[in-house]
């Protein structure tokens, strides 16, 4: 697992993209349009707040392998690693 | 019934369409542009948070026949399958 | 009254649509832009939820002769019927 | 008043518009482009719901002359008789 | 004061613009593009409802002489007078 | 600090633009383009309402000199003061 | 930590952009269209209010180092300053 010294906030979580080429054990022709839609969580916000201001705890957890949404979240660059953040929204499934 | 090792969140639900000849008996010509509306429900979100937080449990179960909107959702392809990740809301119907 | 193996969701009611000819005792000559807005209600859901929640129920009943929107909802066939999957919002009134 | 034998939902209204001839003793010239904007409330819904689920009584009664926005709501036909499904919000003000 | 057998619903406002001529002492040439923004109170809604259905009154009362923004509401006119429905949130403030 | 007799509603602030001449000491070359965005509240609302329907009271007080959105609000003039209403949230800073 | 006599309000921040060569050790070459999307917090409103009228505390704190999305919040100068009011939410990660 990554270890990466970013927080981040309320109902976003912290990606690292898994290449197309560990995803799993077959190795696909990787195309040059498309993004890996794979990835680790990396770290967690402590959920958004229901309208009587609570914290909603996220479902994903950090470790988590999951799939997300392509062009979703924002890239940023930290300690050399290309990493996005995203709200838990824009993942579509946790692989169990 | 598919088993497939993902999990959906919230109130999404993972389908598995099925293909127009295997759509009852009958089997009709399909159209190139008619993509498959029917499908079986393969895993289901927690359900969204009511306003208060609470989890609000989906109507469609695992094994469910549906009827889903055109266009709806999201395709992921995993262990060789193409599924569909979408919201609960873009089920139609669901076949008794 | 249809019957119609076909549950549906939440605020959702499902319609059959009554062609211009059945509309009463007067035989109107149809246009061809003139889509039927006439209608008997055939399933509804269970409501969709409060924001604490709980199921609100819907108006229409099954067997109610309705109104509806032009252009409502989702045409989907089933067992050779054309039916309409639309909200309970696109009904405009109920015949009494 | 009139007699029609229509429900409507929630928080709609259906309305008889009463045509400009009709309003007030003054028979104005009526322009081909203005449509009625006056008119008499025939049918009301049982309100919309609250955010808890509760119906919130409307504030127009059956019966109440009405100035309403132009091309408010939708025009249904119904035993030869011109009638508009209309939001409450579309009216603008009840004739005391 | 102007007395209008109008009534207006939840948060809604009756406004009688006041004429350029009228604001004050100082008569200003009024162009032909600017509309009068200032006006009075004939009449208020009852205040539209909280999200637990209760009415919230309105902070302006019929006699206040008050700004709105141009263009803001409906033109209505009856028994001879031009007056505009408007939102109280198109009362941009009250002249004390 | 102005004196001026009017009031404004819910979450509205009352702005007196503070030209750029007289922003502290340096006096700044002020280009045409440029309005000023520096102003002192001179009156505020009760503060919008809660979901409840209770007021919530604003931040910012009569007198606080304040930083807001360039193009924010609504000019009107009165007693020869060209005044601004704005909502507080188009309030940047407040200067201690 | 920069000493700026500024309050921000609900649920902005006040950011301090740190320019490129400062980030971190290694100076990288400063592109003319990429902007600092790295900074530090120098003041944090009191939170925006729960729809039952509470506030709800930020999770950033004065003196944190952020990543924020490029194009975020509105730029003011203040005191030879130039400083950055931007929502929380637009807080991509809080450097730990």
């Amino acid at each position: 697992m990554s270890n990466v010294n970013l927080n981040v906030l309320d109902d976003s979580v912290l990606i690292k993209p898994i290449s197309e080429e560990k995803q799993g054990g077959i190795v696909l022709p990787s195309s040059a349009e498309k993004k890996p839609t794979k990835g680790e969580v990396i770290a967690t916000g402590q959920g958004s707040r229901s309208s009587s201001g609570d914290r909603m705890a996220l479902t994903v957890k950090t470790g988590d392998k999951v799939f997300y949404r392509q062009w979703a979240g924002t890239e940023i660059e930290h300690d050399n690693e290309k990493l996005i953040v995203m709200k838990e929204s824009d993942i579509l499934a946790i692989v169990k």
